[in-house]
C-alpha cells in the first residue's frame, strides 16, 4: 500500500471519462454525498421534467395529456429505454408500482410455473422487505411453500430439486457483496426452478446481464443508482419466452388484453403490459426518465471502473488513516465481488454517522454497528473520496462525534 | 320546465358560496372542462409544491428529506387529514399505492374474515379493473372462490349468508348512480358478510360517511374530485375495529411492526401502517396534500348543493335545446340518485365528443354511446353550464361533428 495524497485523486478527476455528469447534477454546497445507494442527486434536469408535467402537460392538457403528453404509454416507455441498462430486450421491461409490488407479482409468476414445488430459496439478511413481500405471497397462497433461508456461500448449495423458484438480490444492501447471477440462475434451472433477481443495488452501477444470464423475472429500483427522484416507480422484466405463459396476480385494466373494451372479465395481454396494473403517479413516473436519459449516455463500463476504483480508494485510504479507530471492513475485500457501496464496522457507529452528517460528509448507518457509504459515480470525484477520508478522519481524531448534539439526519431506505 | 337564460345562470354563479375556490386552480383558456371525474384540474399551489419537493426537498435534503421533509410519514399524515372527507377516524386511513393494488390488499382483508365463504358480490357493470382486480385475487386464493355479479336494484337480493364481502362502487362510472352505502352495507352484515367500498367517484364530490355506514374497508381515488394530480395515491380506509385483526398480503416493510428494525420475518404493525408496502411516489404523493387542502376548506354540503344543481341544470337544458337530436338521458333524473355526473346516450357519441373537444368543452365518451360529462363543483361554474348546452346545440344544429377532422384527445380513464 502506497501513502496517496489528495492530489493524486486529483489527477483522477482529471482524466475520469465520467467527470462532466457531475455538472448535470445538483449537489448541495459543502456536502460530500455517499448515499447515492438510497436516493441518487437530483438531475437538474428533473426540475425543469417537474415543472413541465405538472404546469404545461396537468394544467394545460388535463386528461388528454394521457395521450398527448403520452401518459398511457410511459410504463411501456421508459421500461423500452431502460432495458438495455439491465441487459434486456425492449420488449421485456416495464417502470411501474414499487420495488416491493413488483416482487410480489413477479415471485407469484414464478411460483406457478413450477406448481408441485413448494420451496423458494432467498438470502435471509436480505433487505428484508423482500422477504416480508414473499412471506405475504406465500401466506395468501396457503399451499404449504416456505422459504428456505441461506447466506452468501451457502445459496448455491440451498438449489435443489424441491425449490421453485430462487428470489436474490444481486448486491447485498448492507455488504455490498456481488451474487454470482450467472451461475445462481444455472444452478436453478438445472433444478428446474425459475431465477427472480432483485437489482435494486446494481441497476445503474455495474453491467447487469439479466438475458445473458438467462434470468426469468427481474424488478430493481429507479431512484438509487438511477437518480429517477424519491420513490420513482420500479423496473419490471419478464423474459419474453415466459410471455402469454405466465399469470400475475394484481391483474388491473393496464394488463388487459382490451384495456378500452371495458369487458367485465380480465384477459391478460400477451405481452410484458400484462405485468400492469392501473395508473401510475405520472409525475413520479414522468420524471424518472431524466435519470434513465443521463445514464443511457454514460458508458456503464466506465461506471463500473470508477466505481471500483473509489471504493478501492476509500478502502485503501479508511485504513491507513483511521484504521487504528477500529474500522472494521465489512464489504468484500476484493472490488470485482463489491457493488458500488462500502460498508464498515464500528461500535460507535452510530454516533459516527451523525457527526460524518454535521460534517457534510452524508453516509448511513445500518444496526448492529454498520457504517455504509454509496459511490455513485456519475457525480461522486475522487476528491470526495480522499476528502471524506479526512473528515472522518478529523472526527475520530478528534473524537467530536462523542459531542454530536445536532439535529439527527438518519437515512431511512 | 321553464325556459332559462344564461343571466339566470350567472346570477347563479353571483351567490355561489364555493366561487372562489375557482380563483384557486388553473383552467386553460377557453375551455369548459368537465372531465374532472377523470383527472381534476391542477390547483395553482400544486405548482409550488411540485417545485418545492424537488427542488428543495430532494435537491437540497437528499435522503434526509425521508425525516426532515416528513416523506416517510406521508401517507399518514394525508391519510388524516382526507379522514374526515369520508367520515373515518384520523387513524383510519392512510395515501398510498394507486387504487387497484389498495382494492387488492382490502378485498384479501374482507374475505380473510369469513374463511368459510365463497361469494363476493359486485357489480357487473362496474369500471372492470375492479373486477379484474378481484379476480386476479380469487385465482391466486384457489379456493374456489367466485364472483356473485348483480347489477343496480338486484344488488341487494344478491347478499345471502353464502356471501363473503360486497366490493361495491359507491357512484357508478358511467351512469353516476350511487349506491346506497348505508342500506348495502347493512344488508351485508345482517348475513355475516363484509362491506368493502370504491369512493372513487364520490369522495370529494359528496358527504361520504363510512363510519356512520358502518363500512369495514374502502378505497378511493384522489386524483378526480380531490385534484391531487394525475395518478395521485389512492386513499385506503380500514375501519379501526380490525385493526390488528386483519391480514393483507402485500406486506412490505412500511407495514412492519417494527420497520427500522430489519427484522427477517414480518409481524404486521398493529394499526392502519398494516396497509402499506412501501417507499412511494413521493413527488406524487406529496403534490395531492394540495388538493386535499383545498377540498377541507371547502364546505362539502355546498359542494353536493351546487354540484345537484348545476346536474339538473345541464340535464333541463340539454333535453331542451338538444333533444330533438336524440340525446336520451343514462343518468337517473333523480339528483339525490346521482354523483356529480351526467351521462347521455347518442348513437353518434364518439364524433360529438371529439367536436365538443374542438369547440373546448372537454368531456368523454364512453362505449356504446355514451357521453359523459362531469362536474366539478370547486370550479365549474353555473355559466359554464350554459356555455357548454350551448357549443353541444351548435355542433348538433350545424351537425359540424360530421365534418371534425381534428386531433382525437380522447379522455381515457
Amino acid at each position: 500500500m502506497t501513502t496517496k495524497t489528495r492530489t493524486d485523486l486529483q489527477d483522477l478527476d482529471r482524466v475520469d471519462p465520467l467527470a462532466g455528469f457531475r455538472e448535470e447534477f445538483f449537489l448541495p454546497k459543502g456536502v460530500i454525498y455517499l448515499n447515492g445507494n438510497s436516493l441518487g442527486a437530483m438531475p437538474l434536469a428533473a426540475a425543469e421534467r417537474a415543472k413541465r408535467v405538472v404546469e404545461y402537460e396537468w394544467a394545460e392538457g388535463l386528461i388528454g395529456s394521457m395521450n398527448t403528453a403520452g401518459w398511457y404509454e410511459l410504463p411501456s416507455t421508459l421500461g423500452r429505454k431502460i432495458a438495455p441498462l439491465v441487459g434486456a430486450k425492449p420488449n421485456e421491461v416495464v417502470l411501474t408500482d414499487a420495488t416491493g409490488i413488483d416482487l410480489y407479482k413477479v415471485v407469484a409468476a414464478a411460483l406457478k410455473m413450477q406448481p408441485e414445488r413448494r420451496v423458494i430459496v432467498m438470502e435471509g439478511s436480505n433487505f428484508p422487505t423482500n422477504n416480508y413481500m414473499v412471506q405475504g405471497l406465500l401466506e395468501e397462497l396457503d399451499k404449504g411453500h416456505a422459504i428456505r433461508f441461506a447466506e452468501a456461500n451457502d445459496l448455491m448449495d440451498a438449489i435443489d430439486e424441491d425449490v421453485a423458484a430462487i428470489c436474490i438480490t444481486q448486491v447485498h444492501y448492507k455488504t455490498g457483496r456481488i451474487h454470482d447471477m450467472a451461475a445462481l440462475t444455472q444452478k436453478a434451472h438445472a433444478v428446474g426452478a425459475a431465477a427472480v433477481w432483485d437489482l435494486c443495488h446494481s441497476a445503474g452501477a455495474m453491467p447487469v446481464d439479466l438475458n445473458g444470464c438467462n434470468v426469468d423475472f427481474a424488478v430493481g429500483c429507479t431512484y438509487k443508482y438511477i437518480n429517477g427522484g424519491p420513490g420513482a416507480p420500479a423496473l419490471l422484466f419478464a423474459a419474453e419466452r415466459h410471455h402469454g405463459k405466465y399469470t400475475q396476480p394484481l391483474t388491473g385494466w393496464y394488463g388487459h388484453a382490451a384495456p378500452f373494451d371495458f369487458e367485465r372479465d380480465y384477459r391478460p395481454a400477451g405481452d410484458i403490459r400484462q405485468m400492469l396494473t392501473g395508473t401510475q403517479a405520472t409525475a413520479s413516473l414522468s420524471m424518472a426518465e431524466i435519470g434513465i436519459d443521463i445514464m443511457l449516455r454514460a458508458d456503464i463500463n466506465a461506471i463500473r471502473e470508477k466505481s471500483m476504483r473509489m471504493t478501492d480508494l476509500f478502502i485503501e485510504l479508511v485504513e491507513e488513516r483511521c484504521g487504528e479507530f477500529g474500522f472494521e471492513l465489512v464489504s468484500p475485500r476484493d472490488a470485482t465481488q463489491r457493488g458500488s457501496q462500502v460498508s464498515f464496522r464500528n461500535e460507535d457507529g452510530y454516533p459516527i454517522v451523525r457527526a460524518l452528517h454535521d460534517s457534510g460528509v452524508i453516509c448511513d448507518y445500518r444496526a448492529p454497528a454498520n457504517v455504509r457509504f454509496g459511490f455513485a459515480p456519475l457525480y461522486i470525484r475522487y476528491v470526495d473520496v480522499w476528502d471524506a477520508v479526512d473528515r472522518l478522519h478529523d472526527i475520530l481524531d478528534k473524537q467530536s462525534w462523542k459531542e454530536t448534539r445536532y439535529q439527527v439526519r438518519a437515512a431511512v431506505t
